[in-house]
């Protein structure tokens, strides 16, 4: 056995992580071992600080420490529209741009019935409870242009129209700064019945 | 602020592992932040378990979970010959070749006075103590092909000559400026079968 137990639990540990491989999860496992002790209780301290004080916002489902997040607790942001998101780095993603000043709502994920998510395993309820508070004129479905984000939107669409409400879903095209020689055939079907007049 | 400050501590933790950049910290971050406490209980667990269970061999110093490494306590191994390693990795890297039965002395270093690493920080104490009992006739010197692990390696060959061992240093068949970790088998078999008496 070229590592011991604890060891090994290390690596085989860093590899169950996202785009962690066998040389990374060694390299990460040997890390650990090679740091002082006061290091590794620290990175121990962080971990359970982060998983003990995050939590869901109350009202818009994403990531925050308090029981409002910073975003919705913001009175200068525009509380009329709400973007719906599939997962937290998708908000960030999008403030990241600084064009959008409305409000979010993270579903945490998509329908999928291969991996059997269904809409009750999504932050849909809280989304609907929002809209019937009256104070919502538009919701932008920011789903993913995926099958299963492709599905999301179109179920939820059909749960807010009847609600009197806005429902718009981001454009598909070429990504900017893109080649249409390179882009995939779906995409550009997407930007040529996406057209509009200039 | 993109991120809150518990998520910002766990992305900058990650950040300060190796070969972790800002988009792959971010990546392990929120795989943290996403999985059930029990999940990061268990990974607290096993880096508290690896950090309190993995030591230094009271023999050779390489890793071990008990007193003795599996390696020292083997009786099948030639424990008349003594291979000189900079890290635990490296008897990693030289164990996959199968091609060597002997026994391992890992130094934790390098003699590198740029980085204030002086002969009493590395295992050379222990090694002469090992030379002393006797038994050793041969020391492998497999000091990484670098100024520092040749330097290391003149240190150890003036040390240990007087003491009537014979002293070897593995081929330069390994490039110069690399780093045995990386190295594949077949060229660490070569420089070990290429060692010559300094």
């Amino acid at each position: 056995m070229l590592y011991s137990e604890s060891l090994s639990k290390l690596i085989e540990m860093f590899k169950k992580m996202p785009g962690v491989g066998h040389k990374s999860a060694v390299r990460l496992a040997f890390n650990i071992i090679e740091m002082s002790k006061e290091e590794a209780d620290e990175i121990i301290e962080i971990i359970k600080n982060a998983k003990s004080k995050i939590t869901y916002c109350s009202v818009c489902q994403n990531l925050t420490e308090g029981d409002v997040c910073e975003i919705c607790s913001n009175e200068k942001r525009d509380n009329t529209t709400i973007c719906v998101m599939e997962t937290p780095k998708d908000v960030i993603a999008l403030e990241k741009t600084r064009e959008y000043y409305g409000m979010y709502h993270v579903l945490h994920g998509a329908i999928s019935p291969m991996d059997g998510v269904g809409p009750e395993d999504l932050k849909i309820k809280e989304l609907i409870l929002r809209v019937g508070e009256g104070n919502i004129k538009e919701i932008i479905l920011a789903n993913n242009p995926s099958i299963e984000g492709e599905a999301t939107a179109m179920y939820l669409s059909k749960l807010l129209k009847p609600l009197g409400v806005k429902v718009t879903r981001i454009a598909f095209g070429l990504p900017v700064g893109g080649d249409l020689e390179y882009a995939d055939e779906v995409t550009i079907t997407k930007a040529l019945e996406g057209r509009r007049e200039i």
